[in-house]
């Protein structure tokens, strides 16, 4: 099986220092797994929905099962000059024509936006992800909710905080791997069950 | 820092039970280093040189010294249809203008390609290592050699033999990983010395 994976600094495992991420540590062991890690750092939604496609269709193969990821959202509750970087309706948009469209080539899954260590972000990030939950849910697109769980933790944020205010380290990219890997919609995607 | 690898599946990791390959392993416990693993399997120097500036300007940054990685050569080495899928003098120019237009964005480094367990293509992939190693020399490109060292140990090709034929295990990309991390070039592309 092949997977590949869109999002952001989160997807790419931006702070880890063994450069596995969340999505590289929920797929230990699982050698028959092509992981093609395509998060890129501060990208948002419409970022995303530009060059998601041209950087699937080299990875694609007919001879082997393909899944798409994306998991995105942070970027997109940020501010530039005072405004949203993308505003809640237009994320939702292109949310929705990536997971549509990609629903065309492979299986799809979307992971949930993780929490932040910055007070005004990680409210807007929390309301977006019951948004994103629901779109998935009406495009039967499976969900997995890591916000609420990696914020009560309280590990994600401390680690956060401690190194830049947006990325864990080690053992908060950890806990967000065990969430998704042990989410019964992530052992049907990828074959465990 | 962050560093883009551009190359083929050993650069993505294939096998590797750990996800990491030899550029993560490479890099284990440098957290300040963001790595994009663009490596995709089965691809050439021609399918490399057709892709890797798309993919390189969206993880591009001004604010943070960035680094570009080339790995390629065994996939050039194997036959389809009766003849290379691409031959030397093809592939020593694709590779001449992948480090000189990338030396334009950022230092460059390349990778030799590693040993693999079938015969002919083994003994191809060495004279390519070869013809490469002086072309880097030639455009003052640093290059990492590690065809000898990993097919004189034999680990690397016991476990790619034991596996599919072209890929090794934990062990092997570990193996890579030390030479290649060991290596005054690399240690001073990355910012060690």
């Amino acid at each position: 099986m092949r997977i590949l994976a869109f999002g952001d600094s989160f997807v790419i495992g931006a702070g880890d220092p063994d450069h596995l991420g969340w999505i590289g540590r929920a797929l230990a062991g699982r050698r028959e797994i092509t992981l093609y890690n395509l998060g890129v750092r501060r990208e948002t939604s419409a970022d995303i929905a530009a060059r998601w496609r041209a950087e699937a269709l080299p990875r694609m193969v007919d001879h082997e099962p393909m899944r798409i990821v994306f998991s995105f959202g942070c970027n997109d509750c940020n501010l530039e000059d005072g405004a949203l970087r993308v505003p809640t309706a237009k994320s939702l948009l292109n949310a929705r024509a990536m997971l549509t469209e990609a629903a065309r080539l492979a299986p799809v899954l979307m992971v949930g936006p993780p929490p932040t260590a910055e007070p005004d972000v990680v409210v807007r990030a929390e309301e977006l992800n019951e948004h994103l939950k629901v779109l998935a849910a009406r495009l039967q697109a499976p969900f997995i909710d890591v916000f609420r769980p990696l914020a009560a933790d309280g590990l994600w944020v401390r680690e956060a905080a401690d190194w830049d205010g947006a990325h864990p380290g080690a053992a908060g990219y950890q806990r967000m791997a065990d969430l998704v890997a042990a989410h019964p919609a992530w052992r049907t995607f990828t074959g465990v069950d």
